[in-house]
């Protein structure tokens, strides 16, 4: 059995490590491949036109989480997802960084050192600051809990209301009682029809004075000219984006340089390339012994 | 009692309510003094020149939590660092922000924004990282407590080497076995003659490779020449400063430039006044009381 990598080369390096360590085979780019018949299985992010090229491919194991950019696989191929068990712990570490860096002014430090100014702001302590959670499923309650634990007041806005610890929780009709005590607003949401765009001029007039946003929703959530004038307006004071409409954000685009806007490119989650290989690893293995793969995916249904 | 405060105004401002809601003495400058030996406690950064003046002077109180920038003081008078009950929580804050900002690679994704480059860099997991602890007093447990919560692997260095739940102490002998652990070092320890200089080529030379500086220490303790020599030859990846040397740092250092490094001016503790005056009715009554100063530095160790 070998796999065949068509990906980035610094993820490659650590795979290569990874598979040379278990002692399986790896080949890098099909340029390298000198025996198709040797190719048991294929990571990709989308796999090339040719698939018959390998009569013994077995499984196609997608790059990311989602896999809506595959096509329709030979019958007999598997199709396998990217599974990094750590990677909605990875999204609450982005979450809570971005909050504390709202919280304690770091768009105004950073823009006082691109001119070497050393100024103090206000001091704040969390216990003062309250912060609302769009979105409490597992990424929330778990960014619920580091925040809580630090002293920030806590509440969270979900379809359902259900409690957490810790937090208070508001039900979809009480939007507003949410919105009016979120000094810093967190979305989590998944993009519905419901949610697209939530984040617009609406949404910010009911937030305290001078709140700020972080965004690690969906670009589509967010009404980036709404969010601009909220922040010229004073509705907002600042925001953290790790997801912009539209992704990626072009080089010329206004939230790049207004100091009161950090923008990270949609790694808030973003697989560990380790991780990644970790798992590679176990599909090979379940794939020899028959047993079931990590991650399979049910090609009919699409999850 | 009367207590002679040499700060700024606005401080000033807040402390004259305080004091004379519990009915306390409290004068506002030198200048204002009429009678110096009804002076029994002083409020200041650095005391005047001649304290002599005040001969009944028995208690001086930091405007700051460190008090490394004091002199000798006169015999029989007792020196008291600032308590703010909320002070090392917000210290905690900006250590566990700036361990995130370092594991997270945002130093690079802001050297990106400056460009408009949308690129993700590979991503990692707190259960892979570890942070050491240089300082395991109350803020260095706080910060240990919130980092090892959300899966990072924590150690300390101290000198007493006291166990910490969740966290791996190392005595002051063992610095060899800590340091080579530490991807990410934060140094949280007082300035003493033991810790000046003690962030140096030969510290870094200990560190694994590319490890990470987060320093919320003194300014004296770091060798800012040898981070820059550490970060050009890649034995250091990043640093995030919130003391420097010298402070204020000049507005051409080349730290401030230096998109490996983060500054913020000196403000993971940035002093809430109203908790500053509250502890300092606190000290003028145990001063009446005779019982124990809260803050009382012992003179001779310097903490």
């Amino acid at each position: 059995m070998a796999l065949l990598f068509i990906s980035d080369a610094a993820r490659a390096a650590v795979w290569a490590d990874a598979f040379a360590e278990a002692g399986e085979d790896m080949i890098v780019g099909e340029a390298a491949v000198t025996d198709p018949a040797a190719i048991t299985h294929l990571m990709c992010w989308k796999p090339p036109q040719d698939l018959l090229r390998y009569p013994n491919l077995r499984v196609v194991i997608s790059a990311g989480a989602g896999v809506d950019q595959m096509p329709k696989l030979p019958e007999g191929v598997d199709l396998v997802r990217a599974i990094d068990p750590g990677i909605e712990e990875m999204v609450r570490d982005w979450v809570v960084m971005a909050t504390l860096m709202l919280h304690r002014a770091m768009p105004v430090y950073l823009a006082q050192a691109q001119q070497g100014l050393w100024k103090a702001q206000a001091g704040k302590h969390a216990k003062d600051t309250r912060v609302g959670i769009m979105g409490m499923g597992r990424i929330g309650t778990l960014a619920a809990q580091t925040l809580g634990s630090m002293g920030f007041r806590i509440s969270g806005w979900s379809r359902s209301g259900r409690a957490v610890a810790g937090a208070q929780v508001f039900g979809v009709q009480q939007m507003d009682a949410f919105l009016e005590q979120s000094d810093i607003l967190v979305c989590l949401l998944p993009l519905t029809r419901e949610t697209r765009g939530i984040l617009n001029a609406d949404l910010f007039a009911r937030l305290p004075e001078a709140a700020a946003l972080v965004h690690a929703g969906r670009g589509a959530q967010l009404d980036m000219q709404a969010l601009r004038e909220a922040l010229d307006s004073g509705a907002l004071s600042s925001a953290m984006l790790d997801v912009t409409d539209p992704e990626p954000l072009p080089a010329d685009h206004w939230a790049w340089r207004d100091p009161r806007v950090i923008v990270t490119p949609h790694v808030a989650a973003v697989t560990d390339h380790h991780a990644g290989a970790m798992h590679a690893l176990s599909v090979i293995r379940a794939t020899r012994d028959n047993s079931p793969l990590p991650g399979r995916i049910d090609q009919n249904r699409g999850y």
